[in-house]
């Protein structure tokens, strides 16, 4: 064999199907202009615009403080190595918060902390997935979703959704689509981009097919607590046999801290302990102790208070973005987005898809929003997500240069 | 089908092949023992005793005193996410450090910051492993390496390897065992568990080797500065097509904060940003900005103090462990392991292999030490990995016990 150019590589042929976000080349796009002096409006952007909240911080601080660490933590010392399945004190407590805030017993050997609910993806497929089999998810969802299934050689299975199941997937989705290959499927609720739920039964129904079928349901709850108009639920109130994926990055407003967590069946953590112990060794140390005061009652009462503004946000944005003429069939009633059906601005600018769409709305309005392309393939040239992650103010603005820029 | 028994699992097969860790369970029965009131030597552990120092801690506090985060850190907010290849500032910063410490130019593009050195592996597999493709590595060796490969299902082709090339492949190894499914060869300077090291004129033939074969050499330089009677050394001086790992968990003492990078060529960085989107979004902000203040003048007296500490160390229990009966026929150079072959002690206590001797030692003796089974399986029955992770002081006590027990 003949040595390669100086500068060839190559790669695995999975990296052909890991595609970049649009919205990164938009967001690069975005810091441009604004280095240019430009303003731009964000409404892509899919984290809190809140910074973690003051207890949270101190409690880091003060453990931060103590060179050897709190020696009540748990057992570890605040810069060495948590075991695998993570802090003994920061399990017990999300067993205590499973308890208190949604009345459910989840014993906490069944919780493994996870750097990110991507490190509780990455667990999981590695657990359940083998090359060829394959996971049923929504298109349109979240897309890295398919990427971690891909990653471990599987295949995601991609079921188009829309209004009609509230662009979610049933049991009788699960039931059309289940094949002889399929080992899990997978659902958030709320969803991203749509923000819409899934009925307590209808979970329970779907969980219970996928067991039935040898599988099993995995629920990603990473926006549980960021639901509107209602309290927020967890299917484990509904059935033990799923394994529940979240993150302390969203309601908590900890995205930088790279924490998440997975509530398993109590037969598979021996296998997760190994993953993890091979895959990551533990999730980070100081996140562990600062998110033990994320669960108490000083910062709940910050992130209920944050969780009214995003109420206030969408109760602002899902009307007006209405009456500018976008398809918003069912209501979202989670996380921090809209999806919208922009066919109307199509239509009025003579653009071809939702990604002309976005790029013509952030270089001529100044608003940066998230092209449906990102989330699937199912009509997603005509969809766009906005994220409501900014101030009600600059929301006001946005949509002001929105309705400017269509001339509505 | 019928549904399946209420707590049985079905796992992907890769399952099967990821091992858990031998010093698992024998760290578990330390824990008991000490829990009974024992004292428990520990010559077991895989990370530095050391706390973090405290300018590293400091600038951590100072970081998260401040809700929006330090305006000059390179533009991400101290809780939120950073760009998934990094903080600039620190990017920037490693790029210092390889000039100013061993003289070599990298461009900080070519650096990516990674959740731990796990995070670099698992980036480096998903980008070069396709199903059933090889990668060759050492016969003893860190054993998640080979756990990263089957994740992905690649194969890891073990190479046994012994005193004769210091524990590590050689350019003729490679050229022994590279076969037509083989995309890379991985390995470690200093290895663990050996301590060796690798030439540099051995590493640039290694890298110039896979380079003409198509594939790549891949450096593990986690345990880098951690050498003894000597300066450290890059691969980077000799070759910059290769890929390198690195870690703050080590030299830094940051194992709790899991943080590492990769050093690739300029031609990988955007598929490796692509992976990192999808695989883990970003490393830890906080740690990004704690990490800073590692590389600074005044972690740096701290740390090659404790370089100093760990050299006084192995040159105590080096020579004392040959006393013992051990053969320990190529001098570690690095890291904090003493890897031995322990055949005479099996003769000795008529036990079978080296994990009957470590449970032994760890019941009568009370000192925790790692069988040979961890790395490998080449002579693993007949060796131990001794860590100098713990102080002098314990480690003379570790040794007057070891005596005592063997009757020496």
């Amino acid at each position: 064999m003949t040595a390669p150019e100086p500068g060839s590589l190559r790669v695995a042929r999975r990296n052909d199907d890991i595609q970049p976000f649009h919205v990164m080349a938009l967001l690069a796009r975005a810091r441009e202009l604004e280095a240019q002096g430009r303003d731009i409006v964000h409404m892509e952007i899919g984290e809190p615009d809140f910074a973690t909240p003051e207890p949270v911080m101190q409690a880091a601080r003060a453990a931060l403080s103590l060179p050897s660490g709190p020696p009540a933590g748990g057992g570890a010392e605040v810069t060495h190595y948590t075991p695998a399945l993570g802090l003994p004190a920061l399990r017990e407590a999300l067993a205590a918060w499973y308890r208190d805030r949604f009345g459910v017993r989840v014993d906490a050997a069944r919780i493994v902390i996870t750097p990110g609910a991507s490190g509780a993806l990455l667990l999981l497929t590695g657990l359940l997935v083998d090359r060829d089999q394959q996971v049923l998810m929504a298109d349109p969802g979240y897309p890295c979703n398919r990427h971690f299934v891909r990653f471990v050689e599987g295949r995601a299975g991609l079921i188009p959704v829309g209004p009609d199941t509230g662009y979610q997937l049933d049991a009788r989705l699960l039931a059309a689509h289940w094949g002889s290959d399929t080992v899990a499927a997978l659902v958030a609720t709320p969803s991203n981009p749509t923000g819409t739920l899934i009925d307590p039964a209808e979970l329970a129904a779907m969980a219970s097919f996928a067991r039935a079928q040898g599988g099993y349901l995995l629920v990603d709850e990473i926006y549980q607590a960021l639901v509107y108009g209602r309290e927020p639920a967890s299917v484990l109130s509904v059935s033990d046999e799923v394994f529940v994926l979240n993150s302390f990055s969203k309601y908590f407003s900890m995205t930088g801290w790279r924490l998440g967590w997975l509530v398993a069946p109590p037969e598979a953590v021996p296998a997760l302990d190994r993953l993890a112990q091979n895959l990551f060794l533990a999730a980070s140390t100081p996140a562990q102790y600062a998110a033990l005061a994320a669960l108490g009652p000083q910062s709940r009462e910050i992130l209920e208070a944050r969780r009214k503004s995003f109420a206030t946000r969408r109760d602002y944005l899902l009307p007006v973005l209405r009456e500018l003429g976008l398809a918003i069939p069912v209501e979202p009633q989670g996380a921090f987005y809209i999806y919208a059906d922009c066919s109307a601005w199509l239509a009025r600018t003579g653009l071809a898809d939702s990604m002309a769409l976005a790029t013509a709305l952030l270089e001529n309005a100044g608003v940066a929003i998230t092209p449906g392309d990102d989330f699937g393939c199912h009509r997603a040239t005509h969809h766009l997500r906005f994220a409501y992650t900014t101030s009600l103010e600059r929301l006001r603005q946005g949509v002001e240069r929105l309705a400017d820029f269509l001339g509505a």
